[in-house]
């Protein structure tokens, strides 16, 4: 299945306790497209400025994102600063400027709009949902948000929320959207406005999922060195929807794996700046992880 | 194999989403015991006040502990005072009357000498010190310690780690003792003292366990509602050495097993106030919960 992608292409500057990166390849578009291109043919719709470099476009394109909705417009790219604290999890915006991204207008072409799966990825809940008018009956929608678009456009994301499968958010964004601390009560509440599947991120602690009548807990794989956390969030998606859309198959037991292939696949990302070790990962690494998945979460019955 | 237990038996005044109770059954001592007890028989060497209620002595023994190392002395029991927040993680100490808990000098019975297991739960380093010098050649011990002692007493406490075969300790604590904000760095730098098993508490999180060379991640269970956090971390510890001491088993495979067991009766521990659940908890529900935990977390090899 072919998966479409809307969502942002930014330059980052990041601080963290491994170093720092001016203008780096960032945005939410990007890890997840870079992510799930590795699984299933996947397109990207977003805009950049005229400042965009050349060796990025070339490094999607070669990573088998279709950048032909990548829209360019006069002016500069999106561009997103912050600082992590030394426990790599907290960390401080230092800026945000729209840029371009201001004027963002998602327009899908004849064949976007033909995507059998779409990832809305966070961008205002109004965009949101222009895409998904622009779609013609997918056979699964996603969508991730954040705190800014809860407090600020919280009727236009109840909305979209109504129209996906699955959405994705933080243990925080679920506890403000539903006024509700406890996260498995908070996850009820929110299927009940109409996904069926809700993943609750909790970052270094990795998912909590709620699908149907099951829930299944992946944790975070825990790394002796992480290098920059930007973007693990989105590369989990990317893992997610990417492996659901390579095998076609939406089973419990295959979201379930879906989940542990997203967990792998963010802690790659946190392995290197920017998209620097996602954009290298090896099939044998994919293998590899998958089955260290497997070591630090299984254990057999009891026999009492 | 026989446990035995070092710690507080305390009054608690706990404050929660769920309600308030004053002078409630408390300690680490109590819910390490109570627990270990439902697995194996279990000694508690501790010390309260003349203000100590008989309804509560009684309920110890029917629970199984054996008090003989429940010392009285005149003055009042440990008192301690909290309120957790909205999202029952985190909490603000109102008030810790240390009371007869201040002239604590553990003397262990020629009995209590030849435990095969000891656990050290959360008192002064020297005085868990105190304990290993009486105790004859215990087949495992474990420690448990919190930010006041790494603060105020670091040197005893590395004298104690070196002495054990398993620590466990928040990952907070982790960081502040090894001053490793990154927690498998910190658990290694931990293992180098001396355990050869460290358990990393991560509260609603779960434990990350570091067992020779293997890791192992058992979730915090994903309770609709929560009552009262208090003494989560030392059921999970009288879960974890009760199944072991109930086994006799020191496998990896088990000490897995140990550590769902763990987090299974403090899921428990937590559905109700002081020991209210925790003391009802049957043989069917450690089952049922195995098994939940079970299919929490289970996932199976992927096809590529």
């Amino acid at each position: 299945m072919d998966v479409l992608v809307v969502g942002s292409v930014a330059y980052d500057s990041v601080k963290t306790r491994a170093g720092t990166r001016d203008d780096v390849l960032g945005g939410s578009a990007t890890f997840f497209g870079i992510c799930s291109s590795r699984f299933t043919p996947t397109g990207l719709v977003a805009v950049v400025g005229d400042d965009f470099r050349a060796a990025d476009r070339a490094l999607l394109q070669e990573q088998g994102v279709n950048i032909d909705g990548l829209e360019t417009l006069p002016g500069k790219t999106f561009r997103w600063g912050g600082e992590y604290h030394a426990d790599m999890v907290g960390r401080d915006t230092l800026f945000t400027e729209l840029n371009v991204f201001e004027a963002f207008a998602p327009k899908l072409t004849q064949q976007q709009r033909s995507a059998n799966i779409v990832f809305l990825a966070n961008i205002h809940p109004s965009l949101q949902c222009s895409v998904l008018d622009q779609v013609n009956c997918p056979h699964f929608v996603a969508v991730d948000t954040m705190n800014f678009w809860i407090d600020s456009a919280k009727p236009e994301l109840l909305k979209v929320i109504e129209r996906v499968d699955a959405l994705l958010l933080n243990d925080e964004e679920a506890a403000q959207l539903t006024g509700e601390p406890n996260v498995s009560t908070a996850a009820k509440a929110l299927m009940e406005l109409g996904p069926s599947l809700v993943v609750i991120k909790r970052g270094e602690h990795g998912a909590l999922m709620f699908h149907e009548d099951e829930r299944f807990y992946v944790p975070g794989f825990p790394l002796d060195e992480v290098i920059d956390p930007t973007g693990a969030g989105d590369t989990f998606a990317g893992g997610f929807i990417g492996h659901l859309a390579k095998t076609e198959d939406f089973t419990p037991a295959n979201v379930r794996r879906a989940a542990v292939v997203g967990s792998l696949m963010a802690s790659y990302c946190v392995q290197g700046f920017s998209v620097e070790r996602l954009a290298t990962v090896t099939d044998e690494d994919i293998s590899r992880r998958y089955e260290a998945f497997q070591d630090l979460t299984q254990f057999d019955a009891i026999h009492r």
